[in-house]
C-alpha cells in the first residue's frame, strides 16, 4: 500500500466539482460538491446516532437501502436540520443532481453541513447542481474545499493497494472542525474506491473500521446532528469482486483502514480553534472497550486539552481523566508517558508521580502533535483516540458561530 | 424558612478560622481553614466516585464509619493525591487537629485541593494548625476563603427553619471553579447545623439532596479526585432528635436542600472563567433519570457554552445536546425557550425552529443569569442543572494552571 494524490478522484472513473452556488451569501466561498461515478457502484454508509438527525440522513437511508449510487452531493452552509420541509430538500437536491447526471435519484447520496434550524429552500441548487455537473472533472480539491465549515484546510488521503494481484485506489474527504464527537460515524466523510467489493463487504468493512478510526476522534464532546461516512466502490479497477471474508477483503479493509486513519488524525488536528493534533494510545488494558474508553475519556478532558494547549504537564489532569472514564481500571497500576518529535519523558509510574524535568517536559509539548502514552498493565488490549487542544480561538469560533 | 449571614459558623457552636500556613508560595493567601463544633456531631459525607482518589478520602471514610466528628480540616495549593506518601499526610493532619483541640482524632474530617501528584510535606502544618486552632472564633469567611483554588469568591450560604417548634440553623460554603462534574458530590462542601439529627437519617438527606444539587453540575466534565461534601449536625439546638422519617426529617431536608442548592449554583456560576450562570430545566420527562441527564447535556456542551458566552440564540445547538444525551427522547415534540430577567423568548415548538427577534435574544442572554426552559411533552418528571458559559478565561487558567 501507497499513500498518492488525487482525493476522491484518485480512484479510476470518479469525477468532482466544488461551485457557489449560494447558500452561503460569501461568494467566494465554495458551498456545493459533487462526486460522480461514471460506473453505478456498491455503496455503503455509517449515521450519527444523534436522535436529531439532518434530513438527508433519512433520505441516504432511503437512497442506500438497496446497496447502491453512483453521485455525491453535499453543500456547506446550512444543515438542513430542524427544518420542516427539510426532507422535502433533500430530495430535491437528489432530484436535481439525478437529473443533471442523467442517473435515477435513488442512486444520490444527499448531505448537508452548517447550521442547525435555518430556514433554506432549492433555489440556489436549481442553477448551482447544473454548474457543479458541468464542472465536474479531476477537481477533488474543489469539492474537498466546498463541504467545509469553520475547517481551515482542506482534508484528503488516498491510497493504492493491490487486490488479487490487480491494482485498486481509494481516496477520501472529509470536512471536521466543530460539534465532533462522532458516534458510529464522523462529521461528513466521503470516500471512493475502484476496488470491486460487495455492498454487504463494504458496510462490514466500514462498520469495522469506523469504530477504530471515526469513532475515537473528539473535537469537543457534541456528537452532531449530521455525522455521515459514505463510501462508493465502482469496481473499475477490474480486481475479482471482494465478497467474502479472506485475504482480498482484509487488503481492502487495510486500505480503508488507512484513508479513515488519515481523515481522522486530519479531523482532530484541524479542530476549531487547534494548534496541536492530540493522539492517546491507551495499551495493557483488560479488554478493548476500556482501552477505547479510557483513550477518548483523556483526548475529551478539557483541562487536559487546556493543559496541552499551554504546553503544561500537567498529568494528573490525565490521571484523573482515566479514573472516572467509568471502567474499572487500577490506578496504582497506570503508567504515564508524554512523547513528540522532540522526545519522550516518563510522568508517572504505578500511578504516582515521577521526578521529571520541567524545561524538558515543555520542550515536547510545544511540539504541533503530542502523544499522551497510557499502560494501564492490565492485558493485551489496546487502542487510540485523537483529539486536539482547547484554545481561545475554540471560545472565539463558537461564541459567535452564526454572526 | 429564611437565608441568614454567618456561613458554617451561622449554626450554635460551630467556629472556624482560615489562616496562611505555608502549603502555597504566596503569602497572601489563606490556605487552611479549621471548623470546629463545641459538641461531638452526627456526620455524614458522599465523595467522588473517581477511581483516583484524593488520600484524604480514605481517611475520612475510616473516621466516619462511626457516624461522628467535631472537626474539618482543610489545605488548599496541594490535592495530597497521588503522592505516595498521601494517607500519612492525611492521617498527620487529623493528628495535629485533634492534639491543638484536644479531640479524638478519628473525629477529624480532612480535605485538600489544588494540583494533583505534586510532592508534599507536613512541615506546614505543624505550626499552621495550632496556629487556625487559636484563630478560632465566628471567622466563617476567612475558613471559605481559605479553601478557594481558582475560584474568585467565597461561597456561602445559610439558614435558619424550625424543627418541632424550636429555631435550628444549617450553614456552608463550597470551593468550585475547575475539575467540576460531580459524581455523587462536589469539590468541597462543609455544611454545619445545630439541629439535633442521627447520622443514619443526616447521611439518607445528603445523599438525597446530593443528586438534585451537587450531581446537577458542571463546570467543564471533569469529576475530580477530590470531591467530598460533608454535613455536621451538632445537636445544640434542642430539638427532638430527627431519627426517623416524618414531618421535622422533611423540614431539615427542606433546609438541607436550599443550602445546597444555592452552593451549586455559587459553583457554577463562579466556574473556571466563567461571565454567566446556565441553569437548564427539563420539564415533561419520561423519568427523572431522563430529566436529570438531558439537563446535564445541555449544561456541559462545549457549544452551548460557547454560544452563552457570545450571548448568540443558537438553540439548535441545545436540540443537539438532548439529541445525543442517551435517554429515549422524541425530538419532534421538544418545545425550547431562553430566559432571563430581561425576558423570555421562544426558539424552538415540537422540535422545529420558531421566527424570533434576534434583537431580543440577544438582549435576553446578554444577562448574566441564562435560563434554558426545555419541555420535552412526554411526562411529568423535571430536574434542573447548573453550568456556566466557556470563555477565553477558562482557556487561559487551564492553559498554565500549575506556574
Amino acid at each position: 500500500m501507497k499513500f498518492i494524490d488525487g482525493g476522491v478522484c484518485a480512484a479510476k472513473g470518479f469525477a468532482a466539482s466544488g461551485v457557489h452556488c449560494g447558500v452561503r451569501r460569501n461568494h467566494s466561498k465554495r458551498d456545493l460538491a459533487l462526486i460522480y461515478s461514471e460506473a453505478r457502484c456498491a455503496a455503503a454508509a455509517v449515521y450519527t446516532r444523534n436522535l436529531v438527525k439532518g434530513a438527508p440522513i433519512a433520505v441516504d437511508r432511503a437512497n442506500l437501502a438497496d446497496g447502491y449510487a453512483q453521485a455525491v452531493v453535499c453543500n456547506s452552509g446550512n444543515a438542513n436540520t430542524c427544518n420542516a420541509n427539510g426532507v422535502e430538500i433533500a430530495e430535491g437536491m437528489c432530484e436535481l443532481t439525478a437529473k443533471a447526471l442523467n442517473i435515477d435519484p435513488k442512486d444520490v447520496i444527499v448531505s448537508s453541513t452548517g447550521v442547525i434550524g435555518q430556514p433554506m429552500t432549492l433555489d440556489p441548487f436549481v442553477t448551482g447542481i447544473p454548474a457543479a455537473a458541468a464542472a465536474l472533472g479531476p477537481n477533488h480539491g474543489d469539492a474537498a474545499e466546498a463541504i467545509l465549515t469553520t475547517d481551515t484546510h482542506a482534508k484528503e488521503v488516498a491510497v493504492s493497494f493491490e487486490l488479487g494481484g490487480v491494482e485498486c485506489r481509494m481516496g477520501g474527504m472529509a470536512k471536521g472542525s466543530g460539534m465532533i464527537h462522532p458516534n458510529m460515524a464522523t462529521m461528513l466523510v466521503f470516500i471512493t474506491t475502484d476496488a470491486a467489493v460487495s455492498p454487504a463487504m463494504l458496510q462490514k468493512a466500514l462498520s469495522d473500521v469506523v469504530d477504530y478510526t471515526f469513532n475515537m476522534v473528539s473535537v469537543d464532546g457534541d456528537t452532531s446532528t449530521n455525522d455521515t461516512c459514505a463510501v462508493l466502490a465502482n469496481g473499475m479497477a477490474g480486481n475479482l469482486p471482494v465478497a467474502e471474508d479472506g485475504e482480498d477483503y482484509e487488503a481492502f479493509r487495510a486500505a480503508l483502514y488507512e484513508v479513515m486513519r488519515g481523515l481522522s488524525r486530519e479531523i482532530a488536528g484541524d479542530g476549531e480553534g487547534a494548534t496541536k493534533l492530540l493522539e492517546c494510545t491507551v495499551r495493557g488494558a483488560w479488554d478493548l472497550v476500556t482501552a477505547r474508553v479510557a483513550a477518548k475519556a483523556v483526548i475529551c478532558s478539557s483541562l487536559v486539552k487546556a493543559a496541552m494547549f499551554g504546553a503544561d504537564a500537567n498529568w494528573g489532569r490525565v490521571l484523573c481523566a482515566l479514573g472516572y472514564c467509568g471502567r474499572d481500571i487500577d490506578v496504582t497500576k497506570i503508567d504515564m508517558d508524554f512523547a513528540s518529535a522532540a522526545g519522550r519523558i516518563a510522568m508517572c509510574r504505578s500511578g504516582a508521580g515521577v521526578e521529571f524535568s520541567e524545561d524538558e517536559a515543555k520542550k515536547i509539548l510545544l511540539e504541533r502533535e503530542i502523544h499522551i502514552e497510557v499502560n494501564l498493565n492490565a492485558g493485551e488490549a489496546e487502542a487510540t483516540a485523537w483529539g486536539c487542544d482547547l484554545t481561545y480561538d475554540y471560545v472565539r469560533i463558537n461564541g459567535d458561530y452564526r454572526t
